[in-house]
C-alpha cells in the first residue's frame, strides 16, 4: 500500500476492506494522527518543527539570538522546540532527529567536545551551528566575521590614541573567543602597537566574570590600561561597573568596548560602544541552510560570515567608527 | 483493531495478515513513526510536548521565566514548543493542541482579551496560564502574590520615612498591572499615606517606558517624589538612568523600587531593591498543574498564589525589609 493509497483511504476516494481501514485509522490515531497535523507529514515527510540547543537563556544576548530563530522559525512556517545545553539538552535534540520529533537542530553554543554534534555529524543528521562554527567539523554554520569585527575594534583604540589597550576574553575553546583574540591580536599588530604587551585575561562570558576580569587588569599594572576591549557585552557591563567602584572613570580615565550590541547596551547606565552582530540576518541564513540540507542531505557543508558594525556610543569617547 | 493489538503487530507477537500488517507499518511510517519517539505515545496517549506562549523574549524578565519553564519540562521528561505571542503564537498554540502536536500550552501574558485564550477554554483544551491571572475565567494559574507584596512595598517606603511616593504602573489591562497597583495603593492606604496623592504614570513594562515616565514624573511635580515604586525591574533601571541624567542621585534623592528580581537588578550600575518572584517555584507549579489537567480534565480550575520576598539593596537606603 503507497503513501497516496493511505492518502486515499483518509479521504475516502478509494475502497479498501473495512478491516484494513480501520487498522489504518487505528495507528494513525494512536501515533497522534489529526487530520491537520498529518497532511503537512504525509506530504512531506517532514515534522515542521526545528529544534534549538540554548545554553545560556538568561545572559542576555541569547535571548536576543532565540528571538530572532524564532522569527525565523515561524516565517518558514515551521515550529521550535527549545533545549537547554546544560541539561543533556544535545543529547535529546540529536535523539529528537532520529526520532523524527524535529527536522534538524540548531545549535548556538557547540564546542569541539561536543560529543551529541560529533554523533549527529557521523550519523549525516541535518545540524547547523549559529554563532559558533568549528572549522574541521564538516558542518553548515553561520557566524558574524568575529576576526574582522575585532580587528577592526583594535583599529578604532589605536586610531582614538589608546595605547595600554587590555583585553577580557571569552571562554577559551569556543570560536567566538578564539577568533576574537586573534582577531583583536592582529589589529593592534597591524596598528602598529606591540600585541605582546596585550594583557589578556579570559572570563565565562557572564557579568561577574567582567567584574572579576577588569578588577584584576586594573589592580595588578602598575599603569592600568586605558582601553579595554569585551569579547561580549556582558563581560563589558560587568568591567565598568568594577572601573567605576574603583573609581576609574568611563571613558575619560578608561574606554570599554564590548561585542554583540544587544539592547542593554544603549542603556544609560552603560551607553556600550560595540561592535553589533546582525543576528536577525544570521538566524535567517541559519534557518535557510537548514531546509536545505533537508532537501539535499549531500550538499557540501556552507560557512557563511556575515559582517558586524561597530556601533559608537559613550563608554569611548565619540568620534568616527573605522571606514573599513 | 485494538490499541494493544497493533502494539502485538508492531513487536510481531500477533498474526495478522501481510496486507494488514503493510497498512498498519505504512501508516505509522508516513506519520513520522519510529519506536522511541511513539512508544510513549502509543502508551499513554501523550505528545511529550508542552507548549509555551512567550511575548517579549528579549524583555529580560521573559528569559528567566522560559528558563524556569524549560528546567521543569525537561524535569518532567517533556519537550518544549516555544510560540512568541506577538506573531500569532497564541493561536498556532492553541491549534498545536488540537493537532496533537503539544498535550497542553502554557500561556505566560494572558490578557482578557486573548481571542485564542477564550476559544481553549470554550473546547476545554488543557492550558496553563503562569505569571498571569484571569479571574473570570475557569483556567488553571499561578502567579505571585501581587497584591501581597506591592502591599509590602509601600510599607517599606512608609517606614523608611518616604513621603512623595510616585509608582510607574505596568501595562493596564493585565493582571499582573493591575493587581500591584491596587496592592501597592491598599499598603500605602494601611500606612496611613493617602493614597490620592499618588503619583501614577503607567508604561508598556519596557525599559524606553521607565525613562519616559520617570521623566515625566520628575518634571511635572512642583514637589518632586522622593520615592519611585516601578512595576517591575526593567522599568526601574529606565526610571534609575533617567533620575541620574536629571541631576536626581539615587538613593538620596530618590528611593527605587523594582518587581521580579531578574539578575542584572544585582549588577553595580542598578543594584536595585525588588520584590523577588519565586520563579522557579512558579514554573513547577504550572507544569504540575498542567500535568493533573491532562490526567484529569474535569477537575475544578485551581489558582495558586505564592509568596514573594523584597531584596534591599543600594537603591533605596539600607535597612530591614518588612516583617509582614
Amino acid at each position: 500500500m503507497s503513501q497516496a493509497t493511505v492518502s486515499r483511504v483518509l479521504s475516502g476516494t478509494v475502497q479498501v476492506s473495512e478491516h484494513t481501514r480501520e487498522a489504518v485509522m487505528r495507528a494513525l490515531e494512536i501515533t497522534g494522527y489529526v487530520p491537520n497535523a498529518s497532511a503537512r507529514t504525509m506530504r512531506s515527510g517532514r515534522t515542521g518543527s526545528i529544534g534549538v540547543v540554548v545554553t545560556h537563556m538568561t545572559n542576555p544576548f541569547y535571548p536576543h539570538l532565540l528571538e530572532a530563530l524564532s522569527n525565523a522559525i515561524h516565517h518558514v512556517g515551521h515550529r521550535m522546540i527549545v533545549w537547554d545545553g546544560r541539561r543533556d539538552g544535545e543529547t535529546d535534540a540529536v535523539s529528537a532527529i532520529r526520532e523524527k520529533a524535529v527536522d534538524s537542530v540548531i545549535f548556538t553554543t557547540a564546542t569541539p567536545d561536543s560529543g551529541p554534534l560529533h554523533e549527529a555529524l557521523r550519523q549525516q543528521l541535518p545540524v547547523v551551528l549559529v554563532n559558533r562554527s568549528l572549522p574541521r567539523l564538516p558542518c553548515d554554520s553561520v557566524t558574524s566575521d568575529n576576526v574582522a569585527g575585532a580587528s577592526s575594534v583594535a583599529r578604532y583604540l589605536v586610531e582614538g590614541g589608546r595605547r595600554r589597550i587590555a583585553m577580557i576574553g571569552g571562554l577559551r575553546g569556543s570560536s567566538t573567543a578564539d577568533e576574537r583574540l586573534r582577531g583583536f591580536r592582529s589589529g593592534l599588530k597591524r596598528a602598529g602597537q606591540a600585541t605582546k604587551e596585550l594583557a589578556l585575561v579570559s572570563g565565562d562570558w557572564a557579568y561577574d566574570e567582567g567584574v572579576r576580569c577588569a578588577r584584576e587588569l586594573l589592580a595588578s599594572s602598575a599603569r592600568p590600561p586605558d582601553a579595554l576591549f569585551c569579547a561580549n557585552d556582558v563581560l563589558a557591563f560587568g568591567a565598568i561597573d568594577a572601573a567605576r567602584a574603583a573609581g576609574c572613570r568611563v571613558p575619560d580615565d578608561l574606554w570599554v568596548v564590548g561585542y554583540d550590541d544587544i539592547s542593554i547596551s544603549s542603556w544609560g547606565a552603560y551607553d556600550l560602544t560595540t561592535m553589533r552582530q546582525p543576528l536577525r540576518e544570521m538566524a535567517d541564513e541559519a534557518i535557510e541552510l537548514a531546509l536545505r540540507r533537508l532537501d539535499d542531505p549531500e550538499r557540501p557543508p556552507v560557512r557563511r560570515r556575515l559582517t558586524s558594525e561597530l556601533v559608537v556610543r559613550g563608554s569611548t569617547a565619540r568620534h568616527a567608527a573605522p571606514g573599513g
